[in-house]
């Protein structure tokens, strides 16, 4: 359903207004997606979630209309001049492309675990509140085919927006769970007899030496910190082999780096 | 040599005005580093280049002390109040801690090759051109022993300051040539008989089966355009795994898994 917006005042897309202020204060339910990419992925059938509305730069509508053919007819589509648009958001909206998502209610961990196959690849997070790292992430999870990505309450939303966006999408395809404790998390994956392999510089098994069980949860740390002794102690310590006088990964790297041993 | 700084309009450390908008139009010759971690590899014997001068945080001033023994008498650092500092830089730094670099001769391609041992692994980016990338690549081949970095004239300077952040200062201590085109990029290459592999999602062969050439050189294209095809055909093309219906891996966490790999 198109419908033409002249005004930047227009009560009908006050979803879009000041949209790098209320990622600071957040959305609740609701998220923004932007760019050709990502839209694709959220108008998807692999998509956990839904499109509430879009908006569409007027010069961008010709490109954008293959990506609508499955969208819902009553879902409004506000077509705006790249000035409204721009005015509304209060930046520059350089692709032209933006949309309102409406989260899937998150599962806990036990609940996502408990729907994965006997065989399952999974990322679990502790701590790490980088969007930029936690997008990079749910990338890498997506590349490699991980079942899911589990983050403890100190991680960020992979729905912020940023994070979609690093994600290239990623973070709307892939089942996560968030908010426990890094310790409930840990007990969600032993139920479910994970095999929990904490990825650290000081890990004592190199990652080219480990056994591949059928259910293998990699679980990361932020940088500089790391992970927590205590949750170290609770799993297998590996470490990825690195030069002389330069150990450190960023987290994001490490995580491909892993789920490519894991899966080769 | 501590000099205290009153004033943010003095002259001697005009260097440090306005950084962001500096950014845009370059340096020359110098070039902007911040941080702890990075001031480290900058003021240590892995350098290449040198610091000319430091700005330090007064309240920083004793965390940093250990950083300076080795620094010639010579070197200004400069010392001001949080409030001088930001007003000098135009933004909050932070971090407190920042340095005027000035930069080694870049050797071209050629040159560089030349000095290598007869095993060397090198990475050579075709057209990268995002900051973050081309840091988070340096800091990936630093992490792996890399011996070096080709980039050609379309890839972004290393020493472009959000460059040196993200590679955590690994585009400080690590070789590097730049300018040429990638055709002679790969000529330079070929004559010090590295074997190029062109990492692309189309390419024939899988990672994990690459077998070791004593001289390697990891080839690396941007992302959305990719390695052009003339120089795809001028490499053994080379693939990472991905799962269905997500093939894409961003370029930097790519070349972890590459050097990973064939550093195994």
């Amino acid at each position: 359903m198109f419908i033409p917006v002249i005004d930047a005042e227009d009560p009908r897309i006050a979803d879009y207004r000041a949209v790098r202020e209320r990622d600071v204060v957040g959305r609740g339910e609701r998220f923004v997606a932007e760019g050709e990419v990502v839209l694709r992925l959220l108008l998807g059938t692999r998509s956990r979630h839904v499109a509430q509305s879009l908006l569409v730069g007027e010069s961008r509508l010709a490109a954008v209309e293959p990506l609508l053919t499955d969208l819902p007819g009553a879902t409004p589509v506000y077509v705006a001049s790249q000035a409204v648009m721009d005015a509304v958001v209060g930046f520059h909206i350089h692709r032209g492309l933006l949309a309102i998502g409406r989260r899937a209610s998150t599962p806990d961990a036990a609940a996502l675990l408990a729907g994965l196959p006997e065989r399952a690849l999974v990322v679990a997070l502790s701590g790490v509140s980088n969007h930029d790292n936690v997008g990079g992430i749910f990338r890498n999870a997506a590349a490699f085919g991980a079942a899911a990505v589990l983050l403890d309450g100190a991680s960020c939303d992979p729905l912020y927006r940023k994070a979609i966006r690093v994600s290239v999408g990623a973070s709307l395809i892939t089942p996560f769970s968030r908010g426990a404790s890094s310790e409930a998390m840990l007990d969600a994956l032993e139920a479910e007899r994970f095999e929990v392999l904490a990825l650290s510089p000081s890990g004592d098994r190199l990652l080219s030496e480990v056994e591949r069980t059928p259910r293998i949860a990699l679980l990361l740390g932020a940088e500089g910190p790391g992970l927590a002794a205590s949750l170290m102690a609770r799993a297998k310590t590996v470490r990825i082999p690195m030069a002389a006088g330069f150990d450190s990964l960023n987290v994001a790297a490490t995580s491909a780096v892993a789920l490519y041993a894991l899966t080769l």
